[in-house]
C-alpha cells in the first residue's frame, strides 16, 4: 500500500493568503526550514495504478499536476483517480471537488452528513451525476472502495465518528456549545489493504482522544493525525484569530489533554501529523516545538511524502 | 494603471486535471512552447498598492503565492485585494472565494443574477458578512470601485451586459434554447482609472459581438477577450467534449463570426486573447492558429503577463 500526502497544511494553507505572521513569512521569504504547505488532503493506492483520494483541497488541481503519478495516462480523458472519500464537509477538504469536474467518472464517498452538505449547494451540481456517484460512508463499517464502475481497486475503509465539529458554514449559532453537530460531521477512517495487512488511520480532524478512540488506535502502524495547532489558544495568543482549537473542533498537541501526551502509551508504530495550521510553531524545522514532536517520536508531514506499507 | 493577468486559461486550467489530449500532453512534458496556465483572472491596479481582482479562480491561492505585489504586507492579516468583481457564476470564475476567507475584509461586487447564485450556495457563507460585504454592479451604469471601508482605490467599472449563458450548475434544462439565462449573466467591464485616460476591456466571456458591443468596443485602447476556442467544434472534433463554443456561451476566434473577423475593423490599439481553453491551438507557440490570431494583431496572454496603461 502506498500513501502520498498532497497537502499537509490545515484550511487555508501554508503560507495563508493574508497573513503575515512570522511563520507565513519566512516561508514566502523562502526560508528552508520553513517549508510551504498545501491544503489537506491523501493519496492512497494498493497497486500503484488505482488511487483514492481521502479529501479534495482547494488545492487539489495544484497537488495533482506536481504528482506524475495522478497524471492522465491513457486516452484523451482519463485518471487514475478511481473515488474520492470525505473526513468532513470543511472548505478545506471538499473545495477541490469544483476542480474534479470535466466529464470525468469516479465515486464519492462521505457520510451522510456529509453528502447532505453537497447536495443543499448547487454549484456541487458541476459535478455530472451520471458520472460521479455519490456513495454514503455507513460508520463502523468496513466496506470496499471502489471506482465508477464499481470494480473493487483493492482498498477497503471503516469510518468511524471522532469528536469534532460541524462545518464552519453549517454551525448554527442557537444550538449551544456544539453549533448543531451531529454524528457523521467528523469522520476518522481505517484505510487497509484488502490483500495482507497494510492500514493506516487517517483523522485529520479531531477534537478529543476519548475512550473508544483510544482502544481503536492502539498498535496501529500508521496514524495520520491531526495535527492543526500546537497549544490550544495560539492563534489568540498571537493575534492571528479569535477562535482557540477546540472552537474550531481540534485538539491541540501540547498540554495534559493534547496529542502528544495521548499517545504517549498506545505503542503506535509511526505516528505523523498532518492539517498542520499556519500558525503551528512545529512547522518551522528549528524550533523548540518541532524538536519536541521528534522527540516523542512524531514526525510532520511535508507535501509529497510517500509512505509504503 | 497596472494590469495583472492571474491566470490566462479557460475552466480546468492547462493542463486539465483528467485531459491527455495532445496540448495538456505536451505542457505536462515541459514543452517550452507550450505553457502551463492557471485559469481565469487578473488584477488591476490604479496606484500598485490596492488591487481590485476581477473573478476568483479555482487557482486563486497559487495565484496569489506567485504574485509579490499581491502578498500581505503590514500586520499580522493583510490584503492588498481591496474587493472583487465578477463576471459570471461560472465555477472558473467563483470557486476562488473560497480560498479569500479566514476573516479577510473586501468588497465583493457582482450582478444582482451573480449575487443570487452565491446566495443560493451556504458554503460562501465561509465569507464573514461582517467582513465580506457584498455589492450589486448595476448595468450600463458607472461605478467607483472601493474596498472594505468604502475607501475608493482609484478605478471605476461600468458594467454591461454581453450575449453568454446562465453558469452550467444554474442551468435549466427545460427552459429552451438559452437554458434559462437572464440579463446579467455574463457581463462584460470597462475598468478605468479614475484620474487620466487609462481604460480597458474585460470580456472573458461572450458569446457574439452584437451591435452594440461592437460600438462599445471601437477604437479602445486595450480589450481582453474572449479566446476560449479557436473553432466552435473544435472539442467535438479532437474528441474531448460534446459541446461546441456556443453551446458553453463562448464565440470561437475563427470563422465569419469569429472574434477575428469581428476584430477585423474596430481599431483596438491592443488586443489580448484570456481564458484560453485547454482545447485550442493557439497555446502552442509552434502552432499556424497561433501564428494567424498574431499575423491579426493580437497577443495570447500568459499567467504574470503585466500591462502598464
Amino acid at each position: 500500500m502506498e500513501i502520498l500526502v498532497l497537502g499537509s497544511a490545515a484550511g487555508g494553507g501554508f503560507p495563508q493568503w493574508n497573513c503575515n505572521g512570522p511563520l507565513s513569512r519566512r516561508a514566502r521569504d523562502g526560508d528552508p526550514r520553513v517549508k510551504p504547505r498545501t491544503q489537506s488532503s491523501i493519496a492512497v493506492s494498493a497497486d500503484g495504478e488505482r488511487w483514492a483520494l481521502f479529501n479534495a483541497s482547494p488545492d487539489l488541481r495544484q497537488q495533482l499536476t506536481e504528482q506524475p503519478q495522478l497524471h492522465p495516462r491513457e486516452g484523451l480523458r482519463h485518471t487514475p483517480v478511481a473515488c474520492v472519500a470525505l473526513t468532513n464537509a470543511d472548505v478545506d477538504h471538499i473545495a477541490g471537488l469544483l476542480t474534479m469536474r470535466e466529464r470525468q467518472a469516479y465515486a464519492l464517498y462521505a457520510s451522510e452528513r456529509v453528502q447532505a452538505a453537497l447536495r443543499d449547494n448547487p454549484i456541487f451540481g458541476v459535478l455530472d451525476p451520471a458520472l460521479v456517484e455519490r456513495r454514503v460512508l455507513p460508520l463502523g463499517r468496513p466496506m470496499a472502495l471502489a471506482g465508477p464502475e464499481g470494480g473493487p481497486i483493492g482498498l477497503e475503509v471503516e469510518p468511524f465518528a471522532v469528536p469534532g465539529k460541524v462545518a464552519l458554514y453549517l454551525e448554527d449559532p442557537q444550538a449551544g456549545d456544539d453549533f448543531g453537530t451531529q454524528e457523521g460531521d467528523t469522520i476518522g477512517l481505517r484505510i487497509a489493504a484488502v490483500d495482507g495487512d497494510a492500514c493506516v488511520y487517517y483523522l485529520p480532524g479531531c477534537a478529543a482522544l476519548d475512550a473508544p478512540l483510544i482502544e481503536r488506535l492502539r498498535g496501529a502502524t500508521l496514524v495520520l493525525f491531526d495535527g492543526t495547532l500546537y497549544r490550544d489558544d495560539e492563534m489568540i495568543a498571537a493575534g492571528l484569530g479569535r477562535k482557540t482549537g477546540r472552537r474550531m473542533g481540534h485538539m491541540p498537541i501540547a498540554g495534559p489533554e493534547g496529542s502528544l501526551a495521548g499517545f504517549a502509551d498506545l505503542e503506535v508504530a509511526r505516528k505523523v501529523y498532518v492539517h498542520v495550521n499556519n500558525s503551528n510553531p512545529i512547522l518551522a524545522e528549528d524550533s523548540p516545538e518541532r524538536a519536541a514532536v521528534e522527540a516523542a517520536g512524531w514526525q510532520v508531514a511535508e507535501d509529497g511524502l510517500r509512505i509504503t506499507l
